[in-house]
């Protein structure tokens, strides 16, 4: 199998994407999940524009690494500056990685405009930086940065460029689209070029999403020559990003054969991914190719039911094969298939056509109507089934809550939550205090009901998450809120919705309550 | 200027995508806001299968269009059911459009896995049906599903559905990759070899984004002989979405000088994508290409210097030219340029290296590291740099606050809030209600001020976001409230952070108040 050899620059070019940042000890993590998934070049900071990466690199370099080699990212030494004085590459080369990457300007415009030198001198500093990396034992990667928009501006010249970095002794000519403009026609034609012209050098391909074709673009100079891939995880990056690696990795292995991590790790991807968004604290984009949580939803009725004949005819690969799974959407559109397979979860015996499955779905669009969404929330779907199945116990009644915030608070908690609800006749009233209104009477419902259910000390609620719906209606907008819990074994998930983010919080905990009641009651 | 037809499918295919629905008020203004844009073809619905399309294609009819044709979209009949007697087909021409689209088997595992008949019985289903639309006097467009992968399957028999779709009328044979898993250079060649069988039909282009590619491999098929470009608005649709329309007509028209909208109504392209977002009720994907609020945000040091040097370095289209705008971004990485702009906006004598600038650097870097994020509120930024620089007035001095909630609640309104304030010695102690504690809150500090400052009645909250920041802490997690407020001429946006949501929701209220009443007296 040929191999193309994958270049991550998550923790670099990634953290100038908008609300992008990590920690170093979030760095340090990403870096061990790289090496786990076989990822065989780790860019992973700039020493020279950002002193934090200084530390970062001198605790990597401990790191015990079984399929990467670490990268340190910086520019050309100065104009007028020796490459022995240039403070930047001392720190460069300070990070002790076995690897720097170094961009030069591959686009006359940027020579004159942006350096304010001349061409000659951009050559110069290229070399000069490049003989001094190598002779410092260092594998050298050259960036030629725009070099697509160079060389349709100057060809002869995005091309001297190259060769003058080739001969001074870079291993990797990466041929980058940096502002994200050019089209997989041109990516074609021109890497074609520069890879028949370095027949000696490796080529590699690094693309930024600004027209939509990062992947496109990157799948295309491979075809034509390209040996290296450089991207990000989750396509992360300035402006639209860069070329997602998540993507291209499944893309070059599974479906066009390429040698790109052991074949082994591929089911790992989707929780890499997870994983990377999650010490990003950026919400993931279900909706990207393979790891998303909608790669594989299928929502149409007529859709679900051909994936039910042959999953082949609307999959494009195996869910499976990234560690993804399929999802059937419920929703006015599924069809009652999709529906059947939840009723059936509670009650089997009940039919496609029977009456509770026409009164389920029309319950369904109305709450779907007024903002409710089930799609992630499985749990309240569950218990909305039981409840028009008559197979809902109710476990509680409330009596009343009443919540206190006050500020300026001189407690360690800003709110009290009194609670009174009523089980089999029997009343409790208690308190609870929380950080917050929410968790106070997250706190409160749960004091009152562990006398009656002891089982609710097992849960823990492990993510909440907030949506404003309409949002034009400012503080008295519509909010609906998704609350996943577990009990150790399983999670579930649940959702409330209302214009008072108090009272959508409640439905929500309380289906999430009940909803561990019922099943481990089997009511 | 040669033409390329856009055929919109947003309000038909996008809404298969998970999480988007449309009202048929919303479509219909999405119908008009396509029309405005210039689109020639909009796929309306599939009143075969959804009776609610029905209602919509009879009100839509009634709208006067300048530019666009209105299609709706169904299947081949049933199999052993004559087309004249197929109660989806009459739906169909019950719809009452000018153009329908007929989709059809082209690939022969569906044919025997799905429709479980023959190749020659799926053969006349197309004929029969295509022939019976424009019979009845319809343009017909012929969607050959899953058309790629049944090429690479049996080219013979894929050719043979395109070319009995032909000769039975279709005007256009648009060529599906249904499945979304076809790469570029696959669907050039297989497009090429299309467009040169039928030189006397139109070649339409259908793509999904399940391998990252629909931008990509639409622009190929267009490449190599493809007229009409279907897609979706923001790229809506089933699991990883459609071909992104707003990405397609800026990359055919402005880069590649296709004629697709009428040059005048380019600029609005952002404007149209953000009201579709706004009716799914949907948040915007900011990463999204030319439209995206980050589509044209520089973050890196040096990429912002350049930019400062001339656009072109790092802009591949000036943002106008879709109706988007240039930002630069605070983070500690934007460098000083970028903040000093916004130091000089308070006070224009602060230089470069001044020790106020680093004091602000500083404080932007811890609330950063807090949760604070100042790239989407920029009125909060204004009030920190006032502040360190000694220009911040406290109008008002909050004494206490007590928000009380109680359900079950019997009133109009859940929550109370009194409120108590001092301005210059004065004390003012009042309280207002509210749908929800947040909502009192607004009310009762609006109310308590509007008495000193009576400008703060010209103001109004438009927009209220909450963002959970570390979800996995639950009802105890971090949250960040931005709010936008408008005094009618301008907007501004402020933000608030802390575990109690109450408590970020005062932060970034008091910050909205006091830009305000920063700006209109100018202090």
């Amino acid at each position: 199998m040929e191999r193309v050899t994958i270049y991550d620059s998550t923790l670099r070019d990634g953290t100038q994407g908008e609300g992008v940042s990590f920690s170093i000890d979030d760095k340090l993590k990403i870096v061990q999940q790289l090496d786990q998934l076989g990822i065989r070049y780790i860019e992973a900071g700039n020493p020279g524009s950002n002193p934090k990466d200084m530390e970062f690199f001198q605790r990597a370099s401990r790191l015990p690494l079984r399929h990467a080699r670490l990268a340190a990212f910086g520019s050309t030494h100065k104009v007028g500056t020796p490459a022995q004085e240039d403070p930047s590459l001392a720190s460069l080369l300070a990070a002790q990685t076995p690897v720097v990457a170094i961009f030069g300007k591959a686009w006359d415009l940027h020579v004159s405009e942006v350096l304010r030198t001349d061409n000659a001198t951009n050559l110069a500093i290229i070399r000069e930086t490049i003989a001094y990396c190598t002779a410092h034992g260092r594998e050298v990667i050259f960036d030629a940065e725009h070099f697509f928009d160079g060389y349709k501006h100057n060809p002869d010249y995005a091309m001297e460029v190259l060769r003058t970095a080739a001969d001074a002794g870079a291993s990797v000519l990466t041929l980058c689209d940096t502002n994200g403009g050019a089209f997989p026609d041109e990516i074609g034609e021109i890497t074609r070029a520069v890879s028949s012209a370095f027949p000696d050098r490796a080529i590699g391909i690094h693309c930024h999403n600004d027209a939509g074709m990062a992947v496109g673009n990157s799948m295309m100079a491979v075809f034509s020559g390209a040996t290296m891939v450089q991207g990000t995880l989750n396509g992360f990056g300035e402006r639209c990003g860069n070329a997602n690696l998540c993507t291209l990795i499944p893309n070059l292995q599974l479906k066009r054969g390429y040698d790109c991590i052991p074949p082994e790790n591929m089911p790992t991807l989707r929780q890499v991914s997870r994983l990377v968004y999650e010490l990003a604290n950026l919400l993931p984009d279900e909706r990207k190719p393979y790891v998303g949580g909608m790669a594989f939803a299928h929502k149409g009725g007529m859709h679900i039911d051909a994936v039910h004949k042959n999953p082949a005819t609307f999959e494009h690969i195996d869910p499976a094969l990234v560690g993804n799974e399929r999802r059937f959407l419920l929703s006015e559109m599924s069809g009652r298939s999709t529906l059947l397979a939840a009723i059936h979860k509670v009650d089997e015996t009940v039919g496609r056509n029977a009456p509770e499955t026409s009164r389920i779905l029309k319950r369904l669009k109305t709450l779907e109507s007024e903002g409710y969404q089930f799609e992630g929330a499985e749990g309240s779907f569950a218990l909305l089934i039981r409840k028009e199945l008559h197979r809902y116990t109710p476990f509680f009644k409330l009596e009343q809550f009443k919540v206190i915030s006050i500020a300026p608070n001189y407690n360690e908690y800003s709110s009290s939550v009194m609670i009174k609800i009523k089980v089999d006749g029997k009343e409790e009233i208690t308190a609870a205090e929380g950080d917050g209104p929410v968790n106070a009477l997250d706190s409160a419902l749960r004091k009152a009901l562990v006398r009656f259910y002891p089982e609710i000390d097992d849960m823990r609620l492990i993510d909440f998450k907030v949506r404003v719906l309409d949002s034009k209606n400012a503080t008295a907008s519509k909010v609906r809120v998704l609350i996943e819990s577990t009990d150790g074994e399983q999670n579930w998930s649940t959702v409330g919705v209302s214009t008072d983010i108090l009272d959508a919080s409640w439905h929500a905990l309380v289906d999430s309550v009940e909803y561990l009641l019922h099943s481990r009651r089997d009511i």
